[in-house]
């Protein structure tokens, strides 16, 4: 198959490539570097030393004979995308291509445009270039869990049958992103469900929980295959943030009270729902939802789980509870379906101590290169007074 | 009261400023002439011959003593905006600042990331203004109907409340737009939604019919305020549409079927509904969602009602049933809730053969300007092979 990648130079867009390679097929991967920009701009940087996208080619060229094919550029170009598309012809395209970071759309107007436009107009480009030269092709979208935010209700995959006043319709479920980073994944679904239902196109919108590891089969094979792992307060996700502290005895940060639960998964996981995604298409018009997660945790939770590993490990562990930057419940309802998955034949990675211990080892090889002072948080959502939900 | 004008050269932009500066509110109004710009490019103008944006507020300043200011730029920019805001000092944004045509929308990839970019970057660049300067101020937003599509249950203002699974809650109404410029709106909405949530903004979403006449009290004062009147396929909504071409003797245009039902108002009725949300301001943290319509009817019986009152004044009438363009269901349930305006005090004009011979009158001093050949529909949904809904 012919899979084209975007955003294929990222945390999990690299390791996606590998899989797709490693398994036969045609890959190719679009990315503009801005991942490596924004850590640069923000003094930050992979707590893994990760080899520049072309030295990560050949590396594995070698390691497996196989090519993948870059292309340099922006997903916001609409007439470069349309180029990538129209030479590639993917018969599959999976878009990691986005500013993923909740907080780094939270700094300012200028940050939130960014997000907003590098996400939605993307996004839209694809979309278009879909419709003109591949409208077979299957369009694989990572979205995120955080579209729903965290109703009163289950959350249920994408749709929900609503019965109201006597009459009753299958709808998209409502949603309550708490970011403007989640509104642009929301908007995002909102565009891609439009040319599904307008121009027959066909697509997966896959809304993932919070992701966490390091290491796949195909990036363990070799250390130039090595994936990014961020751990700051912009792009860090917060499992890997505690497994980074308890490594430099930096206390675990839990936001507020920390009984803010959410869906999560392992990198892993990650690539086993892309693939199965990939292998069973969506129907030409169909926009089907996947919920991309295995497991329920509260943050309270993990980080009890990451003191118990690491002080297992002889690390001596603290847990602080710092004043949350975000504006968010924190004492809520949260039940998400997340079968369809599971029915396609997911067999989830459960998170243990063990598999936290193992993270743990693997960040302290690369210890020496934490930049401590960036994982504090500092992006307040709210600049002035703090809001009461 | 200072309220500020976005869009305020526009066909209801601009009569919305007239009314707020001949209540003696201090108004001003920004705007970029997109609009005219685009009627340019695509060699169609409105019919009525109106004056540029300094001869308008000339003539109010002559007629009212009033003085009404002006803001040249586009709210695309942010940092003028965030100028024009921190300048003015608005207790109240009335937002038509935006690309408005579901064709355009529709035409090729650089017109929808473009009406996109207007619609939600202006939007959002809107938001951190006021968040910034005026976190007090009022935003009254122009939505849509069309946001909601045509779901088979009553379309409730904004939110409904869903019991799913023993629990309950009330969550936004699920949207389904029907076109880009629709899902822009969409956007829009969710936008807003997030900015009151998190940061204690006042909203309220305006989700307006579609809007027929041409005069209001103010711009019939004087021929150098009239408004503008699109009639075109582009910017031409369908009854304004339907009444020039009664008199230039050019067959109604329905679109397909004509079983399509919307929501209407007249132009009068935006003028009052907007009014009324501004003397009746959201609370502190509250998006609130109005459904801006008088009376719905379906784009076959509005045919009819034309033909009626044409054929009444000794215009011959054909209606002409054409290949719909747009991706649309022709039949289907429509009943929208529209009580909240009407429990502040709005007294809807109601549609009847009078009001269409008035709307005639008024196209008659006018009907040597009528493009004819801008009318029928160009503009397709799906560029391929017609999509079966």
């Amino acid at each position: 198959m012919r899979v084209l990648i975007l955003g294929g130079d990222g945390y999990l867009g690299w390791p996606t490539a590998l899989r797709f390679s490693a398994r036969g097929h045609e890959v190719a991967v679009v990315d503009n570097f801005s991942r490596r920009r924004w850590h640069r701009e923000h003094g930050t940087d992979s707590l893994t030393p990760i080899r520049e996208l072309d030295e990560r080619i050949d590396a594995w060229r070698e390691i497996s004979g196989s090519e993948i094919r870059r292309y340099v550029g922006a997903v916001e170009d609409g007439a470069f995308l349309d180029e990538v598309v129209a030479e590639t012809r993917p018969e599959a395209v999976v878009h990691y291509g986005e500013q993923p970071s909740a907080p780094y759309s939270m700094m300012s107007r200028e940050r939130a445009v960014e997000t907003q436009h590098t996400n939605v107009i993307g996004t839209l480009n694809l979309l278009f270039a879909l419709r003109d030269h591949v409208p077979e092709c299957h369009l694989v979208k990572l979205g995120t869990m955080g579209e729903y935010g965290t109703p009163d209700i289950d959350i249920e995959e994408g749709f929900i049958e609503i019965e109201h006043k006597g009459r009753r319709d299958t709808l998209p479920f409502p949603k309550l992103p708490g970011s403007l980073y989640h509104c642009s994944k929301v908007h995002d679904s909102t565009n891609l469900h439009f040319a599904c239902r307008i121009w027959g196109l066909r697509a997966t919108d896959l809304n993932q929980g919070v992701v966490y590891g390091i290491d796949t089969e195909e990036t363990a094979r070799d250390e130039r295959l090595i994936t990014r792992f961020d751990y700051d307060e912009v792009f860090g996700t917060v499992l890997n943030r505690f497994c980074v502290q308890a490594v430099i005895g930096h206390p675990l940060t839990v936001y507020g009270s920390g009984g803010q639960t959410r869906g999560f998964l392992n990198i892993r996981d990650t690539l086993q729902c892309v693939e199965l995604a990939v292998e069973n298409p969506a129907e030409r018009g169909e926009f089907r939802v996947f919920n991309q997660f295995t497991e329920q945790f509260s943050v309270a939770g993990l980080a009890e789980l990451v003191k118990a590993a690491g002080e297992h490990l002889g690390y001596p562990v603290e847990v602080q509870h710092v004043e949350n930057p975000r504006v968010e419940l924190e004492d809520h309802y949260y039940n998400a379906t997340h079968t369809k998955l599971l029915d396609l034949g997911l067999e989830p990675t459960l998170l243990g101590e063990e598999l936290v211990e193992s993270m743990i080892h693997a960040i302290e090889r690369h210890k020496e290169r934490v930049i401590e002072s960036s994982i504090d948080p500092k992006t307040r959502w709210s600049p002035g007074a703090p809001v009461k939900l």
